[in-house]
């Protein structure tokens, strides 16, 4: 019973974070049931993760807006993949509200069957995810327990009386472009002429190419993901994001001359990758050998899974593997200081794309 | 200290409707404040009719996504009327957040200084205008009192740390077709197909041209938003909608044999417009001479009242006169039975569109 903000500077309150009290009701509750306008990708990945990692808990999740306005690709398989594990697991399903669009955003959480929480507010379902780096800002209220009952109620009723099983209608995909930079704290979009400049004229004062590691690295690298989760006292594991990526740069690299070590002094440097965004980068850990985005490992994340994902070589939720980077086309990622500047070119571009 | 729902069939449930609970608080108020992620031309539109019915009260209107997505020219238009009402009249202002997308939907109300109610959910300002054509379902929920006030506060502080002054900004504008009949309940889009035959080929059984009268008819007809508003006990005038509309046919065209006098029975003909929307319409009133959309008058307005807007004919919140239709091009509508069949052709085209 209280306001949740989404505490961003410069707008700082004191309540808790979407995610800290989702995830607080989640690990009390044997059962939820979300009915959420719209979706991300990795939401539904981490709800995935969560109960392959735990057994539970039985989730309802009825998406409200995407019957009508269509899913992308990324949105379809994970769709399809979560309501295929509930459904395996007897642990319930994905819905699709198809009478009208509905655009609340709510979620109730029940345990032993009675219902310990309710949410209302902005959030789509998206704001589940532990994320530094969504700009959006959202207000939602956790609502008092003489009003659980109603919400839950709510929800079935919606399920019941306007939503489909996924796996009984088709829902149409729509084409996208990888998008899931757009509006991301501490990403920007840089200017097409500037990238188109630099690809042309390529003037590098240092260059190196960073392999991507899979194979050896299913815990690691592009599979940070598949590393161990966050586990509570009582036990419930809160897997890692999907998008969650750190580079290891073998020793051979570092030592080259030129190599920026800024993350070892607290600092970060500028980069702009080939496909026209720009963030911050830096090399942390022991001598620097951690190379990812900063202030959050999922803005490198998105950048290069969300192009292996649009590329149809990697499928949201597996692992990274080396033929995922031969289905791609490529294993490395070049850094380059472009000369006269501060500024990193990063490049991760193929010919097919 | 309620859950408010959309309150649409089949997901009837006992709360009041969003418009209801805004209205009611609204009429109470001196001094509002609000911070929604997204507006509509119509709901900027009711609160500067309200303004003027009522001299008050005072609104501090926060816009969270429109610096970031543009605006549409009735969009724009409705913002920058509102904010020069307000600003004259010393009530307050419209302010665009400008820090980050702001995706939140809150609203405070303020009496006397004290806070007495607030909403926060998923309705966008869009939700206020009473509405039984809107099809998108939206759930809030009115704070208890314990919580008005940090609501209360926070709006400020989002205003004063993240927003600008319209008046000091420019906010680019997006150009957009007339989407006022998008997802919206009774409505829906023809076949292109079916329509382009219909223009190809026009054989109609009947055939009347509606006058679309103004200059006499600055209550009503296409100025219906301009007759008398509803006014509580306490004298508070909540003013009619921008989009009601309801056409006088005259008595000549009602004589005429087959024209469909539907709505006197209960009954109501199926439209389909040159524009590729299919409706229902109905003939009302004493001798059924009211010619209007059925179940919701702003069906039929923002039909008519959408096209002249998009055409630069008519300026949002202003009277629909002559010139208004001779800056269109056309001062009559046409309805005509299409030959064969139970449906109607409805025609308010132009060469120039």
């Amino acid at each position: 019973m209280s306001l949740i903000f989404s505490n961003y500077p410069p707008l700082n309150t004191d309540s808790e974070t979407y995610h800290g009290v989702f995830t607080d009701l989640l690990e009390r509750a044997d059962s939820i049931h979300i009915a959420s306008g719209y979706i991300s990708s990795d939401a539904v990945i981490d709800l995935k993760r969560i109960v392959e990692a735990n057994g539970g808990p039985h989730i309802e999740l009825n998406i409200g807006m995407h019957y009508f306005d269509g899913l992308s690709k990324q949105q379809a398989e994970a769709v399809r993949d979560l309501d295929a594990l509930l459904r395996s697991m007897n642990l319930g399903g994905v819905y699709f509200v198809v009478t009208f669009p509905f655009h609340g955003k709510v979620i109730c959480f029940r345990s032993s069957g009675n219902v310990i929480g309710g949410l209302v507010g902005s959030s789509n379902l998206t704001n589940i995810v532990d994320s530094k780096i969504s700009r959006q800002y959202e207000v939602d209220y956790s609502l008092p327990e003489s009003d659980f009952m109603e919400l839950d109620r709510f929800i079935t009723k919606l399920n019941r009386t306007t939503a489909r099983a996924y796996k009984d209608i088709d829902v149409k995909i729509v084409e996208g472009k990888n998008s899931l930079l757009d509006e991301q704290y501490g990403v920007s979009k840089a200017e097409v002429k500037v990238v188109n400049s630099i690809k042309a004229n390529p003037e590098f004062e240092y260059e190196f190419h960073i392999p991507l590691k899979t194979n050896d690295a299913t815990k690691s690298n592009l599979n940070t993901f598949n590393g161990k989760g966050r586990e509570n006292k009582q036990g419930f594991i809160m897997p890692r994001s999907w998008y969650e990526v750190e580079l290891i740069v073998p020793a051979s690299i570092l030592r080259q001359e030129g190599f920026p070590l800024k993350g070892i002094r607290g600092e970060s440097i500028e980069v702009i990758t080939d496909d026209g965004w720009t963030f911050r980068c830096e090399s942390n850990g022991q001598n620097g050998k951690n190379f990812r985005s900063h202030g959050d490992l999922k803005i490198l994340g998105k950048w290069i899974k969300g192009r292996l994902e649009h590329a149809g070589a990697l499928k949201t939720g597996e692992l990274c593997s080396q033929e995922t980077l031969d289905r791609y086309g490529r294993d490395n990622l070049t850094l380059a200081k472009i000369k006269g500047s501060d500024v990193w070119f990063l490049d991760f571009g193929v010919n097919s794309e």
